[in-house]
């Protein structure tokens, strides 16, 4: 099965955006068995259009195209790929009454160019859009008719928006592909999430535990980002989600602890469930994170049965007033330094009456770094009711790669310590 | 002029990976005056490598591609198109000396199958690395070898890694085509972000404004984001950035107060560089967003020159401990209404001791909705030593669009209250 993917848009072409369309995308159907061949990108020139989607039509039996079904002048896709394939649009009573129930729902008139959405190609299916006005749109092409072959090709229109085309792909475009066109092979894929080991490590670790599955073909990649590392197992074949099952068996063991989740768990949101299913709550005071974690956290649906609060406390004085820290301390040691952690901790789980709190004090850069205490240096401390305890960390980066890790970290920290009942 | 741009790797693929060398090399060539027409992404599988690239060059005078020049087993790329060029690759002295230097620095052993970096296609450019061992190729491709006409086009090899590739793109490769392909026309793009009205409200404005630019040849192109609408001016030809600026002009004149920024600027840097010129402060009280709007405050460098602090109080007892909101009003309007935004709004004001606050109380979902106050209610309140102020917004949408919805339109609020001196 060959899958070809589309991206339109004349911001791609001139580099105003970045196009996480093909990574999501790609990343989907890799992990429902249709991985993509080629990607191509062009602008919402309407001969661009038609010339990528006349040649993936040509040699796949899948071409997913993004972008260009909106109601502005610049979109274009649908029009361009009706006209390239034959089919008169006609209005849809039902797409068009979801538009006006959308404004509505909004007490906003509807403009009258949002019309243009409700204009459906014959003979399409019409992939409903929960969270925006545009619908998707699958088309099947008939065999011979771009390409030699017997069965139809089946071509995906799917809305520019990520929030708009991710919950469509999922709902209703996948279980489709799963209907209409089933991949040759059975094939899995699993990544395994790890944090507090760089990358070489890592690998160090895990090639000599699963030489023997290498061996009979499961593919190990590997992917670093800011605060984890992530090791991707696949395996294409009969039996794939056995074979995948004991390589992740193997992987855990050479990793141990640090392995926190798999596929779409996040740290934040393994520490969530952690926590909840202890019935401990926290409390988290941030000085250069400047509420990076507190973010991070409350993007976890449900975080408020673990979650009280958080102090963003930038200045000395807001240290002070919300977390009691002494002014001496601030003064002897500089506001980033252990003992003004350790009283931020002990301080943010009084004042929001928590189970544990996390406190982060460092410095973020790019400016403030000295001699002794370098940008990217951090202190992270952690307070229960029985015990205060802090660390010295290192994270030198940029300002925003600097607050991501610190917030994994510490979240990783609280991880292991919970499960040990700190 | 017709550029286009080759990424290889599989982790592209899968989805493993984020192809960031599009967004940057598109920017960096459209600024440069070479708009990439068409950017292809294929595996590292030597067939597929060399079925883009021949495609490519059968139509562009300038092809790209990035990745795949390193030392591993899935590193084909230089190969592959020495091959179809019909192009010996010969061992480079200076090259090799290059690669050794660079392990002898590091006092690391040089692995032996490094040394087919040092292997260059007769006739290339080499592009030297500062960053890492594999350099650049240039290669010139005789007219009419792939495609009809009767000047050479170019062929240029870039690094996979980003930390590689921008400096030798910027250093030697850019330089390079600026001397072997000078741009036809000049060309400008400006990017203007506005917040506050949706896309076709946008439109709706923009069009009768600018259509006597769009008449002589200005484009127009509208990106929606979470929280914003970005309008996006082009223009190619003799005194483009005088065009873009009168075109700019009208833009702002028919959007108002809803412009505010333009191309790499953000709503959060717009806002910390305004308050800061006025010597104001800023402090936040978030209930729904969690964090959200400190964090993106934070992220921008000296941040703490207006930012004093925030507080996440995600509890009822938080709202009344930290920000003194009463707790009759709690019962008696809940803890998303009017008059706790107002109370938590004066409340951070006082316990940060700052100029202005914001305060947010809402649903972000995807559960506590009612009837009366859906997922997506917010109440969002603006105190200064004068006044405060509040008012019920709708951001319906997935959790974490709604956060990022409504602190964008919470920045936007203040940015507008505080230009008159609210």
């Amino acid at each position: 099965m060959i899958v070809e993917l589309v991206n339109t848009g004349s911001e791609l072409m001139c580099g105003r955006a970045l196009n996480t369309h093909q990574q999501w995308l790609c990343r989907q159907l890799a992990d429902a068995g249709y991985v993509v061949r080629r990607q191509v990108a062009v602008s919402d020139e309407p001969a661009d259009i038609a010339a990528a989607v006349r040649e993936s039509l040509g040699q796949a039996d899948l071409v997913i195209t993004t972008g260009g079904l909106g109601p502005t002048s610049d979109d274009r896709t649908r029009e361009v790929i009706a006209d390239l394939l034959g089919l008169k649009l006609r209005e849809n009573r039902e797409v068009l009454d979801q538009v006006r129930n959308y404004f509505e729902k909004r007490n906003r008139p509807m403009p009258e160019r949002v019309r243009v959405e409700a204009l459906v190609p014959e003979g399409a299916i019409i992939l409903p859009n929960r969270h925006g006005t545009a619908p998707g749109l699958a088309v099947p092409v008939p065999p011979g008719r771009f390409r030699p072959g017997s069965s139809p090709a089946w071509l995906l229109m799917l809305p520019g928006p990520p929030r708009e085309l991710q919950p469509m792909f999922l709902e209703s475009a996948l279980p489709l592909l799963r209907r209409e066109l089933r991949p040759a092979v059975e094939r899995v894929c699993r990544t395994v999430h790890t944090c507090g080991l760089g990358e070489s490590l890592v690998q160090e670790r895990v090639e000599p535990a699963l030489s023997e599955f290498v061996r009979s073909g499961v593919k190990i990649g590997y992917c670093a980002r800011p605060g984890q590392v992530d090791v991707r197992l696949t395996f294409a074949g009969p039996g794939s989600g056995d074979v995948i099952a004991r390589a992740e068996q193997a992987l855990r063991a050479a990793l141990g602890g640090h392995v926190f989740g798999v596929d779409d768990q996040s740290l934040e949101s393994v520490l969530i469930d952690l926590l909840a299913a202890k019935g401990r709550t926290l409390a988290v005071a941030e000085s250069c994170t400047g509420g990076c974690l507190a973010h991070r956290l409350t993007n976890v649906p449900g975080a408020s049965r673990v979650f009280v609060g958080g102090f963003v406390t930038y200045s000395n004085e807001l240290k002070q007033r919300c977390l009691g820290v002494d002014a001496a301390t601030l003064e002897t040691h500089g506001a980033v330094s252990e003992p003004v952690a350790l009283q931020m901790a002990q301080g943010a789980r009084l004042a929001a009456n928590s189970h544990y709190a996390i406190a982060i004090t460092g410095i973020a850069g790019p400016d403030g770094g000295t001699p002794d205490k370098p940008v990217g240096t951090v202190f992270i401390a952690f307070a229960s009711p029985e015990r205060t305890i802090a660390s010295r960390k290192f994270h030198p980066g940029d300002r925003q790669t600097f607050k991501d890790v610190t917030a994994s970290d510490a979240m990783n920290e609280l991880r292991r310590l919970a499960m040990e009942n700190f």
